[in-house]
């Protein structure tokens, strides 16, 4: 009964969630108190003007205009206070056209590599970097190219991603700051990625659309994010609300096309169809509105206290021993297993009720997952269970 | 930049989108009250008790539980409570496991289809039908094949189905109640349908999935809308709230694949995955929360207000000489051309600022659909329009 385009993403279910499954039975049998869950990025920071703004627009707003069909794009006045409040912040100039309501960055992300994958076009992805990818691209029957990981670093391989770059290159994805490692991509790094990929439209004739994946853009402890835009021609910006409002079950994001986009009108229109044509039809309404009231209140979540459990975790696992590049954003460590397979790695700590995610599932593996996402109790309950897991690997002197 | 596969798509793009835009710009032109748009799907008729469920849901839950992640089926008690429901009504015996929420009844068929094409499978529908069936089935390299529509009855040519059911046939979608035509298949068609699939599946050897597409189902003006899963094991239900609530904005939905069908674990399984990598991931989580409080408080639509916007529309139209099957649920009128283009049809009436949809957007020309899921004063203030347009036909003695 179920498709051969199926089987291998059953094979290879997400272990991801197959931990957070696991993470919710191991709680019904020890307590919810007593297993550390580090697993999924769902985010634990209320952002309380979030349920205000429902609550106001439910009762100011009829309810046929508030629960009922918009444009497949979203509601016009949403995408045009969106559009502003990224000009504000980045000196750009969308209008409401260049903006669609998507249903998360998810589906964002499946909605531009529809628009624009034809069979066997090629898709660049920096390693380590979240395999959700992978599927999203194979919908769409393109092919992942994957630059290895610098584990030093944890910024792109700049040499190799221009070697990498073929004919059939259609797209490249980027996620800033990054899932899993937390790095931040800085404007070098950004203006390097440019001029690779300009000389190569050039040298190939091709246009290369550059993807960037932001979910965590507004998670940044004190370092700027560069708005990819600017440095690129080619780029369409996804965008989610789940972390920087704590409602990723809400499914709620943005793509941004850019006028500069090559063809940029009939990518515009192709996506809005493809909005459609997935299923979505258009992005939820109400939360839709939320967003609007959100920006307009000028709300953000607490980064201090991701920042604060960023601190205690980071701090408390180089004192254990272990080896960890210290993150700039988003909410995750990846933290270099002590022994060669993260897969064992991770088994022992499920035996210390500490769930994490093997960086195989973020095609780097050798390093585990954590994300940090939690309540700063949560975390340091775990500590000693983090410090037992370090003394049974022999990494505490 | 635009992918071959969506090209046709832009060339094609809906009609019933498209005529829901220009009604948006003829009533900045004209007011809101001198254009009769029976374009869109859009319902009318508010349910007051979805904002109060907000109102209560939004006060009583914790954000995060809330507004986060959940597993990619959906909230294991609303869908316990679903499948609950469809028992008690039905006679059937789902659990939650049976039970996948989607983003609406379209994400619901994106993720039933993409779990089980496989390239140039065949999937049988009955015209007149909702077309972006074809976009559903493209998208996963099926092939769409149609049954001609009987224009005396609506319902299935059963004849011609069996004939055209191969070994490629993978699935068979129905719709009912019926999106053009408001009819409604009863027990004896279904069970007419069902031998036919279980005659041929034992004939080539297959497994034939029938998906019933049922958001009309509480939408029916005092006919049974028999529950398909009783009739054939092979069926899978998509359902949305859409209509039942007027929440289609929302895109709230969910699918139902029973123990019964060959492979349902798998199955199961596979959906749940697909609604993840299509970028749903999962329905919107405080509106699956709505739904369960809906159920709870027994919540349905007034059903009454569309019947009698069917009733006068229905009457004043066949007084004026149109010819039209009354329809005995959902809200649409199915009603034959005055002439054999019906497009020039539409054209005339927009010139009487009636929009409705041509029946070639349903694989069955010469017809259009009115959707009277409109106030009743817009139906009232409409009448004289019709009137005209009747007299510029001759159809008025």
């Amino acid at each position: 009964m179920v498709s051969e385009k199926m089987k291998p993403f059953m094979a290879n279910n997400s272990a991801i969630r197959a931990m957070f499954e696991e993470g919710k039975k191991m709680a019904a049998v020890y307590g919810a108190e007593n297993v550390y869950d580090f697993s999924l990025g769902n985010p634990n920071v209320p952002v309380p003007e979030v349920n205000e703004a429902i609550l106001e627009i439910v009762k100011e707003e009829a309810f046929n205009a508030l629960h009922g069909y918009m444009s497949n794009a979203g509601f016009e006045d949403v995408r045009q206070t969106i559009a502003q409040s990224i000009n504000e912040r980045f000196g750009t100039s969308f209008s409401e056209k260049n903006l669609i309501m998507t249903v998360g960055a998810a589906s964002g992300l499946n909605v531009i590599l529809k628009s624009i994958l034809n069979p066997g076009d090629q898709v660049i992805v920096f390693a380590p970097y979240f395999v959700e990818y992978d599927g999203y691209v194979r919908n769409y029957d393109g092919e992942v190219v994957r630059i290895s990981p610098d584990t030093e670093t944890f910024m792109p391989k700049l040499d190799e991603f221009e070697e990498k770059i073929t004919k059939r290159t259609k797209a490249v994805i980027i996620n800033n700051p990054n899932n899993p490692t937390g790095v931040v991509y800085g404007e070098d790094t950004i203006k390097a990625l440019a001029a690779i990929l300009e000389k190569k439209e050039k040298e190939f004739g091709i246009s290369i659309l550059l993807i960037s994946d932001e979910p965590y853009r507004e998670l940044a402890y004190g370092v700027e994010v560069p708005y990819v835009t600017k440095y690129y021609h080619n780029t369409v910006v996804g965008y989610s609300y789940s972390k920087s409002l704590s409602i990723p079950g809400e499914r709620i994001g943005y793509l941004v096309i850019p006028d500069e986009v090559d063809e940029s009108g009939e990518l515009i229109t192709a996506a809005s169809i493809a909005n459609r044509v997935l299923g979505c039809v258009n992005a939820p309404s109400l939360i839709q509105k939320v967003i609007h009231y959100c920006i307009r209140h000028k709300v953000t979540v607490n980064v201090e206290a991701y920042e604060k459990n960023r601190d205690l975790l980071y701090h408390a696992l180089k004192e254990d021993g272990f080896t960890c590049a210290k993150p700039d954003g988003a909410f995750y460590l990846f933290v270099k297993s002590p022994v060669a397979d993260e897969k064992e790695f991770c088994e022992t700590a499920k035996k210390h009720h500490v769930l994490m995610v093997p960086g195989s599932s973020f095609a780097c593996p050798g390093y585990v997952r954590i994300a940090y996402c939690v309540s700063h109790e949560q975390i340091e309950r775990s500590l000693p269970a983090f410090r037992e897991i370090a003394r049974e690997y022999g990494l505490l002197k």
